[in-house]
C-alpha cells in the first residue's frame, strides 16, 4: 500500500493533560505551546480553518516527543455529530441474512457517541456481557465547512481532513431491536478513531484509495474506496439534506465485506488481538483488545 | 389533567442571549443574575445537583418577565447523549406494518441531534423534501446523577428531572434506509423539547401519568406511561448496561399509538397547526408548524 507523505495532525494526551501536534518522521512536534491558547483542541482548529497554520508551524521543527510517550485521543473528542454510514461495499448487504437481498436506494444512517471510541494504540473493550466484539475498518471524513443541501460537486469543498475508524461492534446486541442498531455500535470503548487527521486537499485522496484490516497481521478486509455504494460526495449532500453539517463533524463512511460475523462459525476478537485498519495514504489505525475490568 | 405545581425551571433567549430561570405563576423569575457565572447553563446546573438551589432561590420573589417576553429554547442545549426509545406503547408495534407482528425483546433505540429540537412556542419546521412532518408526544427523563449498569431499583435515583418532547418526525424518510431510522428523525428544528424541567422527586411523578398530545385541540394520542412496554426503570438499566449515562443526558421515552401515519389516509402537519403535547405534573409543550423558509 503506497505510503503518502502528507502531513498527520493527532491529538494525544501527555502527563494527563490532552495536546495536540504533527506527527512526523521520528516523533511528535507538539504544537500545544504555539496554538493551545488560540484553539484548545482539533475541533477549534478545524472550526478556524487553522490545519494549513499547524501544518506550516511545524514545518522542518524537530520533533520533541515520542510516539511511545504519548497516549493517542481520538481527534475529534466532543464533535457535534458522529454519524456512520451502513453497508457501503458490495457483498457486504448481503452479510445481512434477513431475507431481503436488495439494497435500499438510500444509505443505512446510524450514531455513535464519542465515548464509545478510543485513540490509536488503546485497547478495544470487550464487555462482560458478550462475546461478539466485532471490528469494521471505515474511513472517516472531517468537515471542515458547515451547510446544508451540500451540492455534490462542492462536497469536497465540506471536507478537511481525513482519518480511519475501527467501527467496533457488539454483534448481537445490534438485533437486539427490530429497528436500529444503536445498542450494538455505542458499547464505551469498543470501536476507534485515528491515528490522526490527515488535511483533504486532492480528490485522489478520497476517490478509489486501498483499504484493509488485518487481524493479527491476517487480512480479513480488503477493499477500495471507488467501489462504495454511495460515494463520500453522495454521503455529504444525502446527510446535509436534513441536517446542518458544522466543522469538526465526523462521518464515518462504511466497512468492506469481511467483519468476524462473516465467517461460519463467526471470529469474535479476543483478548490479546490487534486490529489494524489501513487507507492508502491516511495510515494504520491499530489497536489490541481487553476484557473490562 | 392534573396540574400540578412543582417547580419548573427553563431555559429561554432574552434579547438575543441564553438564560434560565423559574416560571411562575404570571410569569419568570430570570435566574442568570444568580447563578449563571457559576452554571453557564442547566446542563452545568444538573451537573453540579443544583437544580433544587434554583428553585430556593426563586422562592417567593416576583416574576421580572412575563412568557411573552422570551423565547423558550430546548432546556439541555448540548447534551452529551439524547437518545430516544422507539415503539414502547401498546397497538404502537402494530402501526408498523412491515409483517412482523411481535415486539422485540428488547427496545428500539435510535439518537437525535440537539438541532433536530427547538424550543416551546416556536414552529416546527417543515421542509421542501416530504410533506410527511409528523408528531410523537413524549415524555422525557434528564439523568442527573451518572453510572454505568445501573440496576433497575435505583434507577430513579439518577433521574434530576423530568421534561416533553414532540418527537417530530419525517415519516418517509424514516424508511429510507433497510435498518435506521435515522434520517426521518434529524431533520433541523423537526421537534421540540420543553416547555421546561421539572424535578423529580417521587416516583409518582413517572410511574403512571397520563400522557396526551393534541393537534389543533383534537385528542390523537392519550395514554399512560404505566402501560408502557419498557419502564422508566427499564431504560435507564438498559442503556446504561452498552453506555455510561452521565449528568444532564436526555432519554425520550416513546410515544402512544396515534401519530398522523396511523390513520388512514395519513394526516400529516401543515403550517398553522398547533401540537400540544400534555403530561400530568410537567405541562404542556405547544408548537405550531411553519414550512422552511
Amino acid at each position: 500500500m503506497v505510503t503518502a507523505t502528507r502531513p498527520r495532525i493527532a491529538a494525544f494526551e501527555l502527563d494527563g493533560t490532552a495536546r495536540y501536534g504533527l506527527v512526523a518522521q521520528g516523533g511528535i512536534i507538539d504544537l500545544t505551546p504555539d496554538f493551545g491558547a488560540l484553539y484548545p483542541g482539533l475541533k477549534e482548529v478545524i472550526e478556524a480553518g487553522a490545519l494549513p497554520k499547524l501544518v506550516a508551524a511545524g514545518d522542518g521543527r524537530a520533533p520533541t516527543l515520542s510516539e511511545q510517550d504519548v497516549r493517542f485521543l481520538i481527534p475529534l473528542a466532543n464533535p457535534e455529530k458522529l454519524i456512520c454510514i451502513g453497508v457501503n461495499f458490495p457483498d457486504r448487504n448481503a452479510e445481512y441474512k434477513d431475507g431481503t437481498q436488495d439494497a435500499k436506494a438510500f444509505p443505512s444512517i446510524f450514531i455513535r457517541f464519542p465515548r464509545s471510541f478510543v485513540g490509536h494504540g488503546e485497547n478495544l473493550v470487550r464487555p462482560p456481557e458478550s462475546p461478539q466484539l466485532d471490528y469494521e475498518g471505515e474511513v472517516a471524513i472531517v468537515i471542515g465547512k458547515g451547510g446544508r443541501r451540500i451540492p455534490q460537486d462542492a462536497a469536497y469543498d465540506h471536507i478537511a481532513a481525513l482519518t480511519l475508524c475501527n467501527e467496533g461492534t457488539i454483534r448481537d446486541w445490534v438485533r437486539h431491536a427490530k429497528f436500529n442498531v444503536t445498542q450494538g455500535k455505542n458499547w464505551d470503548r469498543s470501536g476507534s478513531i485515528g491515528p490522526w487527521l490527515v488535511p483533504f486537499e486532492d480528490a485522489a485522496q478520497l476517490d478509489d484509495i486501498a483499504l484493509e484490516t488485518r487481524v493479527n497481521g491476517e487480512v480479513r478486509q480488503q477493499d477500495r474506496t471507488g467501489r462504495m455504494m454511495y460515494d463520500f460526495r453522495y454521503i455529504v449532500s444525502y446527510v446535509s439534506t436534513f441536517t446542518t453539517l458544522v466543522p469538526g463533524d465526523v462521518i464515518v463512511c462504511g466497512t468492506p465485506t469481511g467483519a468476524g460475523a462473516r465467517f461460519d462459525p463467526p471470529i469474535w476478537l479476543k483478548p490479546g488481538d490487534v486490529i489494524e485498519v489501513e487507507a492508502e495514504g491516511i495510515g494504520i489505525l491499530r489497536n489490541g483488545v481487553e476484557d473490562e475490568a
